[in-house]
């Protein structure tokens, strides 16, 4: 009854068919006991909590799919806070019992999901590769001797495994991201900000950001969606305003020349080829761009004051538990103590300053599409030369968060060596939304499946529609079509066609005397028996609107137009004592065939 | 033929009545011969120099006000770089020979303006006082044994004694605002990053504000015009997003209980209080509120570790020349070594943790009206307790450009000591225009002179006219007149009415049959020859008139209405084949007659 992959839309079609939550726990159950890789979770929740959870949500919330994730089992970061279950941060001797769910776990328990469990990662997210765990090293679905991607290791293999419908990672460097395109999963990356932080053991507090691992884009933005909002009692958190990309045209940056590196992985780079040749089958504009001012910022991460964010985080602990942490990680934290105050301001005026760079690339671009990681390796080859190796797979992320950037990590396909790559979509902050229309067609168009089921079909109920952009349709009937005289008025603004189509048939046509450029007055006459008229629906922000009718002349105006489908649109009106004696052209059909008809005898 | 005070509008009007700049220089060697403050200027402009300035502007210009700031002479804070004069931050050691001009200065030449002098300041700008300075301390225009405030203390007094048009300060804790407060001028805060830094000796680089003292609001937004704008050699620097204010009702936050602190200074609580009045008496709504979380930052700008902000400007020369500074700020400037990274992180968290506080506070106000210094010291009682009487004056300046706000500093009139106090109007981010034409109402009703001089009458030339909102004016007829059922589709996006009129003689008013809730149709019949309907104009912002538009149902729609006056505006307007049959009720005069008619009948 259940598929390989437990997407949203395959658990929400499987209680419909009257499975119930508990059989879901079941069979969750039996997934957990099956799964060969025993690094997944820090704490499995145990069988009869899982039984219990299920029970209480149908006393809860009877109705199969009655709230937005019914019954939808889901994995923890275990440095995210779940009430019931010890929060390690991958760290034993720094667990801690909490009383509380952190903000977005509260928020999905809420909206009806069950937590499943709390998985493996980099100690305390420090770490783009999951080998950093005295929990062991979760591996990539695919193959067992390479890495997981980290930090949120578990969370990944969790939901590419089929254990759960999303997992929650945390991504300050790239860790919601590296996984993802290590085991064929999106990634979700949300602004800084938006999705609260309440309740997470911090990384570097001020650019860490709860991420969602899930099998499509559709699934993943769901999931933020109940998952975002203002919280007053995390100091990072904030109000979302929510920005737009262009509808069409989309101006893609990719790397150039030097600034490709993929540490000689050829088949990651064939993917990132494809993925560009994919977007552009997709109507994106490709726009190579200068890739230096973005990666001189994700240098600064690791090596610059930003360290200091993590010694902050787990300053009392690492005085009186040194021994306790990962070798690599401890070498890391402790590097921060080579920072004053002083390096901490310098690190930021330098980021600052690079930010300026970057605002010329982006007057180029709409968004950036780059590698999510450039290479991959085993879990041998990262032990042997672990800083520098993981270093590696933070090439084309670590800047994302300094930036203040939304994020979404989509699948790449499978190289020859049957290893997947990722790309991730990259935009302005608060472009959440916006990146996810095309980030999903990037997705569908690939066919390479979800997680470790490399042939599953893509659901069309969690196909992502273009944001509504709030336009506003009007329906131009004469001097504002395509081509004429004032066509300007509508595409200075942004706007953009919807439409060719015809009026109801108790329009007429009339040319108004003494109007230049030469304008017709559109009137209806209910009872008057005509074919209807040829025009055309244009779309408008609401601002670009009212700047557009406020500077409508008399006797022309807005009113409501009806079109031969029915429809009632803002368009073009004409007050009636205008059109007294004018010329009337109701049976050429329309004005851009009188307009010809003027031009053939002019020219004739 | 010159006032006292050197405000634009004079200047223009000497210009315009003859006065040429080489008079002017000569007027200004004059002024700087005769005046008593001999610790004003650290490098005064040569006077041959200045004549040299004057016709070079004749040569470049040769048309009297030709350029916005033609012929105006300015003073620029010894921090600031002008190119030709050292630059020495008031600390001879540390002196340099700019070869460029500040972005700043060199915007402000560019549009006429004639540089005068370098003034002195608190070294390094540490300091709100006025005294830290090797070259001597300014003092008030008012009473030389009192401070003149600081760190811009030469500049203000530059403008108040009449030797310049305006000056520059800079402004990290409140150095733009306590000398204008101290001095009877008005000192322009820009929101960070509007003015930019480039040629700047940085105090905390990250929030250092270039600011104007200028006699009057208008001159001083004037002058910030000319300088602002984004430069990208500076990293803070970026472009404005202008914010609006309300154009009426506006809710003004004062102090309230506990958190109102005057040191004992009963003189400068009473000019507070009065402002408060005079801002109710202009029309403001008073809210007190809560300055606790604003007043918790105030603390952290110099108990925290941005102090290594200051180390960070001048640590390799503090490490060569610590006993050329200033002992005060030398210790200020040192306590930075005591901070690390982490303490430096954990500064921002405070910071963010309390701006979450503040939030609560801005859902109650639109601006903020603050004392801008709670009381004034001399400075024989400055020397003698220099860190403590210094903070005194920061308590309501320090927070403003950690949370990133726009201030305006005015004047409150004079105590009964014959010293002036101020006061500072406060906006979010980018309400720097919003804010200024009700911080020059407050300056204009007061009528406490411009400067030393108590009498001047503001000039009306440097009125400023509330910004442009950008509102689109709507005629309405019926059902969205004040007081009937849908004109809640007009305030509730932010609306507010300009007047109530009556439209051309030529129009007609029907009853629209089936409508509910009832509403006219308005039709216009050239030749008609009736009285005018009585209808009212309303503005919304283009936004809210589109949507407003979009919402209304055919057959009504918003074309052009010509009023009795003449005007043609948008409005309500109805296709004729609607009223075809309709009851006509023209000679009532109105939509709201005829409803009384209505009422009167159905309560009959």
């Amino acid at each position: 009854m259940l598929p390989i992959i437990l997407d949203l839309s395959s658990l929400r079609a499987a209680y419909q068919s009257g499975l119930t939550p508990l059989d879901l726990v079941e069979d969750i159950i039996a997934r957990r006991a099956a799964c060969k890789d025993p690094a997944i979770f820090i704490t499995a929740t145990p069988d009869e909590d899982l039984r219990s959870a299920a029970r209480d949500l149908l006393v809860r919330a009877p109705e199969p799919n009655s709230l937005p994730l019914w019954g939808v089992p889901f994995a923890v970061k275990d440095n995210i806070d779940a009430a019931g279950l010890p929060t390690t941060a991958a760290c034993p001797a720094y667990a801690y019992h909490p009383d509380e769910d952190a903000t977005v776990v509260a928020r999905l328990k809420a909206a009806g999901a069950i937590v499943i469990g709390k998985t493996n990662l980099d100690q305390f997210a420090t770490g783009l590769n999951g080998t950093r765990s005295p929990f062991g090293a979760p591996r990539s679905v695919f193959d067992p001797a390479y890495v997981s991607g980290g930090s949120s290791s578990g969370s990944a293999v969790a939901v590419a495994s089929g254990l759960a419908g999303f997992a929650l990672g945390t991504d300050t460097a790239g860790s919601g991201r590296v996984p993802a395109a290590f085991n064929n999963l999106v990634g979700i990356k949300p602004t800084p900000g938006l999705v609260p932080n309440v309740g997470v053991v911090p990384a570097c507090r001020s650019v860490d950001v709860v991420t969602v691992f899930a099998a499509t884009v559709g699934d993943g933005v769901a999931i933020r969606k109940v998952m975002e909002g203002y919280d007053a009692a995390d100091p990072f958190s904030r109000e979302a305003a929510p920005a737009n990309l262009p509808a069409s045209g989309l101006r893609i940056g990719v790397l150039d020349g030097a600034e490709r590196e993929f540490f000689g992985n050829q088949d990651v780079e064939a993917l990132y080829d494809a993925a560009i040749e994919r977007a552009k089958s997709l109507g994106a504009i490709i726009v190579p761009f200068d890739y230096a001012p973005f990666r001189q910022a994700a240098e600064l991460l690791y090596n610059g004051p930003w360290i200091a964010e993590r010694l902050a985080a787990v300053k009392d602990f690492m005085t009186s538990n040194a021994d306790d942490f990962d070798p690599t990680v401890r070498t890391i934290i402790e590097g921060a103590k080579a920072y004053d105050a002083v390096a901490a301001f310098e690190g930021k005026y330098k980021l600052e300053a690079l930010r300026q760079k970057t605002k010329v690339e982006w007057t180029k671009v709409d968004i950036l599409l780059l590698p999510t990681s450039p290479t991959t390796y085993t879990v041998e080859e990262m032990l042997a030369d672990p800083i520098v190796k993981n270093g590696h797979f933070g090439r084309y992320t670590n800047f994302v968060n300094l930036y203040d950037y939304a994020a979404i990590a989509i699948p790449a396909g499978f190289g020859r060596n049957g290893l997947p790559g990722g790309v991730t979509l990259i935009g302005p902050t608060f472009t959440d939304d916006a990146l996810a229309s095309f980030a999903d067609a990037m997705h569908r168009a690939l066919g390479s499946g979800m997680g470790k089921d490399k042939t599953a079909s893509l659901p069309e109920e969690s196909r992502v529609a273009p944001p509504d952009d709030g336009f506003v349709p009007i329906v131009v009937v004469g001097a504002h079509l395509t081509g004429m005289p004032l066509n300007h008025e509508l595409t200075g603004p942004g706007g953009y066609r919807l439409k060719t189509c015809r009026t109801a048939g108790d329009y007429r046509l009339f040319v108004l005397p003494n109007s230049l450029p030469p304008k017709p007055g559109l009137v209806r006459e209910p009872g008057f028996a005509g074919n209807g008229l040829e025009v055309e629906v244009w779309a408008l922000s609401p601002a670009a609107f009212g700047n557009f009718v406020q500077k409508i002349p008399g006797p022309l105006g807005i009113g409501k137009i009806t079109l031969e489908d029915g429809s009632s649109i803002s368009g073009f009106l004409c007050e009636a004592h205008a059109v007294i004696g004018a010329e009337e052209v109701t049976k050429l059909g329309g004005w851009r065939a009188y307009i010809r008809t003027k031009s053939s005898i002019s020219t004739a």
